[in-house]
């Protein structure tokens, strides 16, 4: 389960952006790019820990990760920003609209059913965004 | 994506009641038998909504939908009872001991590390008290 | 305390569309019309559990109900668009707006003065948006 | 809708003793016991402010009030000592069993499925403890 | 540890009044005003409690205070406006902008790097509104 | 601001040892020793970023940094062992507990009264394991 923790800091923080620019794509950039002018190591511990550790871990797909982090932000209901950069990075990493959709909706069931309905709203504005008319399901 | 809503409210609760048992087996029978005196209305719509309504929905499968429950309950930090159901349900429906980990040191990053923690604790309880002593990788 | 649960699901969506239309008029009406495309099972559920279940239950009065509905969506704190909607539900069911202005004041008491003054301002702006310019008291 | 601020400290914490007393009986007054060695000021401040002020405020009754405290305590499932103490408070003011099962089991659509299960449990014990077997209906 | 009790009403709000000037300055002005109209009396409390009370309290410095608030309100992450103002109270209080930066980036161990990175973002457009571009270390 | 990030993860893991040791002691300790056979990545995380990264940065001191570990562990209310294990690191770094009192009393303000008695309990419960009677101010 352990993966080496012997390598510089240079290449946590090379992952954590190779990983980062994979999965969250333009919007998590954004986000980095925000940060830099005044907190601008927070900006290298986004990409070092939640991307170079936990992402680049091998024990759980990214695809599990996103549903994993759409569910607790849309759970939390405090971080919607947030939750937008992964409802778009869950797109990226292969989850349908229809996936996505479901993991909002079960927010219902343990944290109510209006995070359940602003999650929903926040992926409306995500899918919108996308620009292509594909239907959800 | 949408399942047919004609369907009487006895098959509903017939149909919550057979994922109910599936997925969290004893753990969610025990939480049922003990809403049954305050609140008898209250256990059958536990049936029928999260487990009726919402599990027996399609468009995810109920492995997907226990990552989602355990990174809901983990992130939150004020279920405990409920992430421990979970975490079982999560080992029945085909997560493994490391998955669910993994789940769980992910909440650090959207929760905080306390939320992770006192999950992996959890965690460590519902594994232990499965007395099979696998290592969880 | 029971009501029958044997009713067809087709009543219970419209048990729940009735008690929706009554309670929440119009702002409730946008939001279920604004789900309608992203996920209109959802807006199904909406009607049939909060308002085809809970809140045509007879154990509570719809005044109380709405009461406890500004007082939790005010303390949680993460909800505004649903708290703006209970708010208006509250003076739809009869609660005066002084009795609200109070209920959000003592929510500084269990979940903290910004709480309670980030409720008085969405109260604020619905109180406004109804145009009528009686006094609060 | 005001009331007088002119009045002395020494009444406005005279005022809250007696509201405290009527309202949450042994309960609260054990609270403010055990606060009295680690923080008096501070429960001298409980009898003040939710007690002095706000519970001694004619917008609202009481009955009224512990509808909204057992909802928002319930909702942010944080605080379940304070939430026993309003459940035991709501008894005492006129809340029969079944109202307050009733605004436990609403907050499953604000809050929930978690913090409606968990705040039925407090209940459960709290009405066990009034060793009184009149069912709750 | 403790200050009289023994002031009248008159001084707690007067003492209310002149710390909110010192610390929180127009911001705080501006959220009194904006509750004048509904809810009058709320506004009084806010000058007596949080201010009156708490802040003049001797046992804790100001600056101290300031932490903790910027702490408390980022970690919750549900009260951006109160954050802000709490930014700029920071800097009235003698707190440097490196210092309100160190404090945001830490809430990313205990509520998360989103509660963390939407402090930093409010603290940004605090700072910005200062008007003066002196860089933050 | 900003510190070397060019250093070895080894000297990183060290130096968060060597912090988490002198701020939390033997309570930091025990939840690492604690998590060491259910996820021994996790323990190292933590070490490595709260403790190597953030607490070893000159940019705030150690006290302040445990004001706001205090602050917002109180206001989140849902970590209570945290919330005890920086309570003791707070008098471990030289906060009185005066201070620690003043801080979580001021909870209440932003979190609400149950946060901030939940909070005090915990100070209790921490101050008394001390085994020594000083008074509290």
């Amino acid at each position: 389960m352990t993966q080496s923790h012997s390598d510089a800091n240079e290449s946590r923080l090379e992952r954590g952006k190779r990983a980062l620019a994979r999965i969250d794509g333009e919007a998590g950039q954004n986000v980095i790019a925000a940060l830099a002018d005044i907190a601008p190591d927070f900006a290298t511990y986004v990409f070092e820990f939640p991307f170079g550790d936990i992402y680049s871990r091998p024990g759980l797909g990214v695809r599990d990760r996103e549903i994993a982090a759409i569910a607790s932000l849309a759970a939390m209901g405090n971080a919607t920003p947030q939750l937008k950069v992964h409802i778009e990075a869950g797109l990226n990493v292969g989850l349908t609209r229809e996936e996505i959709t479901e993991v909002l909706m079960q927010m219902a069931v343990y944290a109510g059913f209006p995070a359940a309905v602003n999650g929903l709203f926040a992926a409306k504005e995500v899918f919108a965004a996308k620009r292509d008319f594909a239907p959800a399901t």
